[in-house]
């Protein structure tokens, strides 16, 4: 290669911006505080200078990737950071707000596959991070570049969210080690305080509201408008750079191929188009030649996108959304539809639903190989079990179900299944203690019993 | 060099074998299922051929360890098999029982040391784990090397503990992944179900007997001596090999320089030997050339080992422990106590305590700057602000905390300390929800009153 070729590659920098999702005309600073396109106010989104990546070859990206790739460099060693030319590449390595997000164990579900008559499944733990939900890998980057803008003399003081829960402790978390004040708006009678407790110990500002949660959803959008508040639900689409980080880092994980099929849970449908969003850019810049299939699975309780999907995807009819132990997905109207429903056909995608016992028993019977699983990946689990069911997939397809967030979240959930107290939930794959006496031989008989199969688990229950 | 040299480097393969730990002469196969020396009835303790390891210099070492970490070849992306010729070199690749164990952020704690006046300040997040604890680190190696028994012809049928938490839940997951049967022996009154829940999903045979904890230390021991039952207890030293990584892996993770002081919660004290022996290891195969001082850190409630520093360690004198919010800590004669004597010898250490409102109070602080700290992790927390203030650790010392276990598994410590309900503990960093009605000048007010700190945090409490 020439000198001035090198000399033209190296001044070419990667760049990003905001854009109107309808494709209003305008490029907006990731630095100014705005959230909707100021001509026709829809959401906007991150585009990047693909042409500027393109100086690298596919093979130069994945060969970076792999080199930065849980490395002590900061702050590439983050899964999200370590792509960071494809992330924020303005904010400056000083302003990155890192938790070692990403990097989460790609578990070899052997035993469970087997059982559902698969080769290959897996399921990807975005659960195992600092805060316990896939939430890090876009607060990370929302809380990076708030603290770039602080650092660049905007005047923000504080970050807002509406949320019920993860969302509220990964952006308490993040605003804790950045030192920026966090808000967090919550419906007073909705939510105990076992939920606001990770943003109540990391000191975020928690108002407890006399309403709703669309009253709060209302109010903090209200607040946003104040100088100096910085909001952080996801109509903010600064998340969407960091989550669309968990289909680059699977395919990492596989040495670079690409799974046939990625099962993600879907309520508000962000995560879903950042999942497609990793995936196209992987196909744009020439790292992979193929897309996955994706299944979107919702809870049958909250399934406004399951049912525009049966009508082929005419239109979305928002709902009512009936309760569900799935609680993060509980979403009567999600915001993100367009892109989702853009995802699913650009994927040949499938959207199906769960039952609250289905996704019950899907959770119950995974753990039995190992794991300890939430009810949204429960969800996601059951979908798993009938696409498998209806032959769409298939023993040698290789499937990553994606795990939003960590089972230790959700002890009543886990308590009152093996208890066999969920209302309307049969206890299929429970298991219960047996009661003994301290006799010895009492306890020797129970546990080779119970060893050797000749007494079922849980059948001295109660002795 | 020459080819016979590497002829002979290749001929002489790491191997590792049980011996007394009192210095009985022999060597004893790992795959042996023995736990006392067959001499003296001591316990035993893993011994490596060094020489045989020395054929690979120090360098080459940390390049091996290097390259391996979080790498896609199994089993040597864990942080625990990225070390297997240290840690268990006979287990076949194809029986290592792996759930990504190590690997886990070593957080830099920049708020909360600054406030303690310390330049760095780092939290090693073993919690952050499969099964939410350091256990795993353990249990990975007891496993393996159970299903390599098995695999030998070993007629081994479960794995038995007696645990009142993390040890039956990282045996649960261990064993449900490897479908080898997991019995757990707890105390009746003791244990709720909350605790249990994680081996129960995982399948695990869970017996609750009408004794105390010492009665099922008891059981399960005999339950160990019938065929095929093998023991996973603490007096198991495999699980040792395991946890001694942790230490590698913090040196590794400052590019191989040693930190000036690790602190550590001590109960059953088998962490704290462990400990040392990497460090120890990697001294005697030149990676390190110095070692840090460690602190152990005991809850006031329970600490026999303080009390025998206290008075020159002449000896230990075992205590009925009282209750403390460090459960997993509340032990009054520790098993591993000789070990971790020399530990503290060798490593020019100290053992300190902490009572229950420190412990709190030091967990608390520690969150405001983005953590959620379980109450073991408290206890080392209190124990360090206790070293900083006596000048023994100073400002330029690089200090590492281990964190033990995931915050999420101790909800009620959390939830209690920020309601102000945990008996005799103070709420000195307590934060509490503002309840406010949907007025939006009333929100406006208080977000903006608590952001710029003309409100405090919970100063609207019961409004």
């Amino acid at each position: 290669m020439q000198a001035d070729v090198l000399l033209e590659r190296a001044q070419v920098t990667p760049r990003a911006w905001f854009r109107c999702i309808d494709g209003c005309p305008g490029e907006i600073p990731l630095t100014t505080v705005i959230y909707r396109c100021p001509s026709c106010g829809a959401l906007l989104e991150v585009a990047h200078d693909l042409q500027a990546l393109r100086q690298r070859t596919a093979a130069e990206w994945q060969r970076l990737f792999d080199d930065r790739y849980k490395r002590t460099t900061w702050p590439y060693g983050s899964g999200v950071w370590g792509k960071k030319e494809w992330v924020q590449p303005h904010v400056e390595d000083s302003n990155v707000v890192s938790l070692d997000e990403g990097g989460s164990n790609l578990f070899w579900a052997e035993r469970y596959g087997r059982e559902l008559g698969l080769d290959e499944l897996w399921i990807k733990q975005c659960g195992n991070s600092h805060t316990g939900s896939f939430k890090d890998l876009g607060m990370t980057v929302l809380v990076s570049t708030v603290k770039q803008m602080i650092a660049d003399g905007s005047p923000i003081q504080a970050v807002a969210c509406a949320s019920t829960g993860d969302t509220s402790a990964a952006l308490a978390a993040y605003c804790a080690v950045a030192d920026i004040p966090a808000v967090v708006i919550l419906p007073r009678d909705k939510i105990s305080i076992p939920q606001l407790v990770q943003p109540l110990a990391n000191g975020a500002v928690v108002l407890s509201v006399e309403t709703d949660f669309d009253g709060c959803m209302s109010l903090v959008q209200q607040l946003a408008r104040e100088p100096g508040i910085y909001l952080a639900n996801s109509m903010n689409s600064l998340r969407v750079e960091g989550q669309k980080t968990v289909g680059i880092e699977i395919v990492q994980q596989f040495d670079w191929e690409v799974p046939h099929w990625v099962i993600i849970p879907g309520g508000n449908l962000g995560n879903t188009g950042a999942l497609a969003a990793g995936f196209l850019m992987m196909r744009e810049l020439g790292l992979i030649n193929r897309l996955p299939r994706i299944a979107v699975a919702q809870a049958a309780a909250a399934n406004p996108f399951f049912q525009s999907f049966e009508r082929g995807f005419d239109f979305l009819e928002p709902i009512m959304a009936g309760t569900t132990l799935a609680t993060a997905i509980q979403i009567g109207n999600p915001v993100s539809y367009e892109k989702a429903k853009r995802a699913v056909q650009q994927f040949d995608g499938v959207v199906e639903q769960a039952t609250e016992d289905e996704l019950a028993q899907a959770a119950a019977r995974a753990d039995h190989g190992g794991l300890f699983t939430d009810p949204h990946t429960g969800v996601a689990l059951a979908v798993l079990e009938k696409l498998v069911a209806k032959g769409e997939i298939q023993k040698q397809h290789r499937t990553v179900v994606i795990s939003t967030a960590n089972g230790l979240k959700f002890p009543n959930f886990k308590v009152g299944y093996h208890e066999g107290t969920l209302p309307g939930i049969g206890d299929r794959y429970a298991n219960r203690p047996h009661i003994l006496s301290s006799d010895y031989e009492v306890v020797k008989a129970a546990a080779l019993g119970a060893v050797d199969g000749s007494i079922s688990n849980g059948s001295l229950r109660n002795q």
